[in-house]
């Protein structure tokens, strides 16, 4: 009797005709029967934004002609996209999702500001096993091939360990021949920022205006965490929650003068 | 000699002409020299996106005239109000960072999708001692006045001891009449989330699109919760941090078959 297919769903945060997730959808065809829900504009930097106060649209696309998977274009942010795909869209709750793959990394810090890993996290808190992919070149035509057996191999791995409730899994892969990779590591997310430049400019009526850039500040010089394995040369895994209490700080909260 | 009051940024998610930041900036007044850097609109939902390929606008404005308070009206997201604010607009790092008073709750989940408390934690990457606060009031003219005195407290001690580097503080209030409110509690992000009903209608044109709401389900029964503490006449203070590593999953992840 042959077993049935993993339910896959499908999304990013570079949209849904981004070379990215065309890459993880055809991966995905081969482990799975794969729904593609994606926003259909770029959507880098929302972080966990949902849509509340405007209307959202979801439409059913064809991206390319006679693939085997359904796929769905939507106006909202990528954290809007798991919540209708799970709500409105797929015929079952999902043995996984899937987001990225990210042109851009979202190692450390990044993993707050990132939609592709927001996605993730939604799709975490509605109880599916969930890993967000990121390789470390944002250009259009990055290479993804290098990659594609390792993404493979940690997809199997989800689908067949399962993940504890509250973790999903943040992968970020260097940018590097596959001969030059060196390995999947286990890391926690460095203790890295950004340190912001903002480019001061006058519009054509005169009137001033910013654009937000930044430099990109690791002093975490941890051998366990994200940046080190990734400029070492190995992909990083790092399991990530979304329970945000610092338990460590809460006994020493209540000895301060709060409570008279 | 007089000592230096403490340099104060106030922000929110409500945008600069809510009651709930008015309420706030007064409040700040009586405690030290504030700067107000909000957003000009509404930017509820909009978790710790921020503004990556678009303008940012930012300009200073008097909303109560005679008021000892510098005032800045953003075009961005609660998190771009924050590094404006730092790197562009104050004198010198602040003191304190004060993200509020949101219309709404904040407890639980609700932490992740929250631009007030984004806003909070974009301050403490930045090295800020930070604090959002909520009051568990939807409405325009809720009433903020019952808070304050419990406000004041957090801010008090926040700038005596102050937080431990990465540590924030997520502060919500319930919609309670001054002597109901039995305390300060400090609490664990209850483990709650929201079931997602989305409301499929049809566009004048023909078509069709969708409203996101969605009912909050708590099945955390603990009783060291936000949840808890609000539902019994606290004010809950959860101590919020940025390192979303599921550190407990480390070990188990190096058990899998990830590195033949």
């Amino acid at each position: 009797m042959e077993q049935e297919k993993p339910l896959i769903l499908v999304t990013n945060d570079d949209g849904i005709t981004a070379p990215g997730i065309r890459a993880l959808i055809k991966l995905m065809t081969t482990i799975g029967e794969v729904y593609v829900v994606a926003p259909d504009s770029p959507q880098s930097g929302m972080g966990h934004a949902i849509t509340v106060n405007n209307t959202l649209y979801c439409d059913k696309v064809v991206i390319e002609k006679d693939a085997p998977q359904q796929e769905y274009s939507c106006s909202g942010t990528p954290v809007d996209c798991v919540k209708l795909a799970t709500r409105e869209i797929l015929p079952k709750k999902p043995d996984l999702c899937v987001s990225g793959i990210n042109h851009g990394s979202n190692s450390a810090i990044n993993v707050i500001y990132s939609g592709t890993m927001s996605a993730a996290v939604e799709a975490g808190i509605e109880g599916i096993p969930a890993i967000g992919f990121s390789l470390l070149d944002y250009a259009m035509d990055a290479n993804f091939v290098p990659g594609e057996s390792f993404i493979k191999k940690i997809v199997e791995n989800v689908l067949q360990n399962g993940l504890p409730k509250g973790v999903v899994l943040n992968v970020n892969i260097p940018k590097l021949k596959k001969d030059e990779i060196k390995g999947i590591k286990i890391c926690r997310q460095a203790n890295a920022h950004w340190f912001e430049e903002f480019d001061k400019r006058t519009n054509p009526m005169g009137r001033e205006y910013y654009w937000l850039s930044g430099k990109f500040i690791n002093e975490d010089k941890g051998e366990d965490t994200d940046e080190w394995a990734l400029k070492n040369g190995f992909i990083s895994v790092v399991p990530t929650h979304f329970d945000l209490t610092a338990h460590h700080f809460i006994q020493e909260l209540n000895n301060w003068s709060l409570h008279d």
